[in-house]
């Protein structure tokens, strides 16, 4: 049956739930993927998902419940007996299981606690301790381990016992009798070898791991590096105490991506699992608000330098018709270079040494895109606006070939800025996406200011 | 040893090239993780590339051979002897093996085809001929397979005799005997399955797999929803044609990541591997000019509407003061809104069917946000512009007033107008992202200027 078209599935567990054929549904439920599980739970109301996750076994359930929103998991919690809870949450993948816990409140986890496995309680105990940005905060402790004194034949036993309740036997992860990494073992090698062979001289003691403390960031990169399917987490005495898989790596990324963005745009980002309409609108409006206010007051800049050339703008009202279009497209120009420059720093495709190289690279480009700007400008003013009243002496012409050679410079200026600002804030240590797009168009808006009346002023 | 140190690393080969001790050496550049002997490949210069690679077995060879830069592959490949080089084609793994074929000139494909193994050969061709942003063109073809006729001691026994020559045995893929796609069975099942089980007995038959024709985004869409470590590729016929790891994911959701980015700021994404630096500025200048002039001209409309007003700003020039940092805000205001809904809409946070809502709270949202701005610029006119030449029957206060009105209008509407351009654009089959800063500046600078001048104007 293909899974992705939900068109035939869906359909058929409705008949099954109709039919109250459970066998069959029970089956559906079981061995299809589980995010194609919950696609269909959300089409169910609250009551009807606790007695279609009543039929199956605790494994799946388990499986299940680590994969539902928090909304969802929170319902089942409350209207689940705790012995079967329990039981279910033996299953519930040990990172989920873990921040569940440590969002309920005080007396729920106090009275919740005693029906728990011993094993499971120290568990969660200790994997909530860890702060949740950290390698620790999102590891799970559900990996199998085989200890490097074992025979492969002994090893091949101890995983046949352990791996039922583990989710991931891929890679083995050797440690000696004080739980301190050796080395790794693929599955495919420990099934390869004879059954006398040691495990200390099968391993391959190159492994990359991450530290407990490490951030989240950077463990997803390694991820990415090594192309791994897991990372071993050990701690400061190289122990080890969990693994990240590769599908939490995706998610940092696609998380780093969404406030890579927001910085981009000058919007504070913070810790919030809520989407776009569930966030409350005071929450939106402080994430923005900061940067909004800090910039419409560096704004008040490019005032007090009109406000220097007034007298001249009342002579040449002209002036005042092209300065929008000037500033925006200097903040087109300077934003594009920077979201360039931000993004090959962010690929390691360019290091703040090379900022000569840069600089100069966007000068030539934004030198080419002048180009273009000016010389049509330049057509539209000589062209259309010759009936435009000019005190005596001067020309239209004249007028526009200023006007033009102004956005020209406001053009270069401009992307050497957006340029220049990323590489300035990383050389101090500072994230390059704050110096972004706003914060480009309000320093442009000044500068190009500056460029333009000063052009004017010193050729009339 | 830890591997993610490299200054312990490094130096230990360093010492061990120097001391001419081969067989450790061989030990470290094979046990290594690929991306690790890559990273130190780099640091050497191509003639000791060649001479360290001699030394190491064709699987070694090919497997790292797969991760190097084009431009070392290329060197490598017009160094080797071409009969060693087909050996270490045999496990260069297939994606890279069809993507380096592609790019070879057609006299080096005919001259180097014939020292290939038939099999290879045949696998090389059927690969090239797929674009390259499909299922098809990421896909390898190093797989197992099992056919489900077999027990499960047969299906042992062939992943042992396969397996070598395959990258990656986690997921068995089982096929009838047409390479019909039946289902998947983990090696993990295969290994606690009773040897006489039969294997169509063992099997999940609701499997998640994609069409070789299917967009790479959606594909890698599916191993992040369905957190699959890789995922199968049929043809039209339902046949197994080959798998996508899940590292191809993580590198498709970069590349759209920098896609997305560049789209945001006006830039025309294009399919290029090359970094920054080694893309010509020729190549950047044609991925940006196209808006930077577009909106240019655009930004024309703006002098227009200034032109309209041009007697109202001749008697009142402090309009033109606060005329830059207006637009400013109000693109800040557009962006801001412009990015969130982008996002949310990637994320599936939000439908365009929710656009009301949308567009309600941005209201909301900016409507907290113009009371600051709005009342931070009435208080600096009414108390530091207090000085100002005015026409006769005109207070600082009731002009202070009116331009704190327009900027708070216009905070408002840009940021309605952020959020609905990329709904709009949804609505009608096309990429929100375009609708995305640049272009919300250049509209809102326009509309801005007419509320602008519309209340002042009008209140005279």
């Amino acid at each position: 049956m293909e899974i992705d078209k939900e068109n035939q599935t869906f359909p058929a567990l409705e008949a099954l739930i109709n039919q109250e054929s459970d066998e069959k549904l029970v089956e559906m439920l079981t061995e299809m993927p589980t995010a194609h599980v919950i696609d269909f739970l959300k089409t169910q109301e609250e009551g009807q998902i606790l007695t279609l996750l009543d039929l199956i076994d605790h494994e799946s359930y388990g499986r299940i419940f680590s994969d539902l929103d928090s909304e969802t998991q929170t319902f089942i919690f409350s209207e689940l007996p705790r012995p079967k809870m329990a039981k279910i949450f033996n299953y519930v993948s040990s990172d989920v299981r873990a921040d569940f816990y440590k969002e309920l409140e005080l007396e729920k986890q106090n009275e919740f606690l005693p029906y728990l496995e011993k094993k499971i309680r120290e568990d969660i105990i200790a994997l909530s301790s860890y702060p949740s940005e950290s390698a620790g905060g999102i590891m799970t402790t559900d990996f199998a381990t085989i200890i490097s004194d074992m025979t492969a034949n002994e090893a091949l036993n101890k995983l046949r016992q352990d791996a039922p309740s583990k989710q991931m036997i891929y890679y083995l992860y050797v440690v000696n009798d004080t739980m301190k990494m050796q080395g790794i073992l693929t599955l495919k090698n420990l099934v390869y070898a004879e059954p006398d062979d040691k495990i200390k001289d099968l391993i391959n003691e190159f492994f990359v791991f991450a530290n407990v403390n490490e951030d989240q960031e950077s463990v997803a990169k390694k991820i990415e590096k090594y192309d791994l399917v897991a990372i071993p987490v050990l701690n400061d005495y190289q122990q080890l105490v969990g693994i990240v898989h590769h599908d939490d790596a995706i998610e940092i990324i696609r998380a780093e991506q969404t406030e890579d963005m927001e910085k981009f745009m000058g919007i504070v980002p913070t810790e919030n699992d809520l989407g776009y309409l569930e966030t409350p609108s005071i929450q939106h409006f402080k994430k923005r608000a900061m940067w909004i206010v800090l910039l419409a007051l560096i704004g008040l800049i490019s005032g007090m330098i009109i406000h220097k050339y007034k007298d001249i703008l009342e002579q040449l009202i002209i002036l005042a018709l092209y300065m929008p279009m000037m500033t925006a497209t200097g903040g087109n120009s300077g934003s594009q270079a920077a979201t360039v420059v931000i993004r090959a720093l962010s690929l390691g495709e360019i290091q703040d040494k090379d900022w000569l190289r840069i600089v100069f690279k966007e000068a030539k480009i934004s030198f080419m895109l002048s180009f273009c700007v000016a010389g049509l400008i330049f057509l539209k003013i000589a062209f259309f606006s010759y009936k435009y009243p000019l005190p005596a002496g001067l020309t239209i012409t004249y007028i526009g070939f200023l006007i033009s050679v102004a956005i020209a410079l406001q053009v270069i200026s401009s992307a050497v800025i957006g340029a220049g600002l990323p590489l300035i804030v990383k050389r101090f240590g500072g994230d390059p996406a704050v110096a972004a797009s706003p914060a480009i168009t309000t320093v442009v808006d000044i500068t190009g200011l500056c460029i333009y009346f000063g052009i004017v002023s010193s050729n009339m």
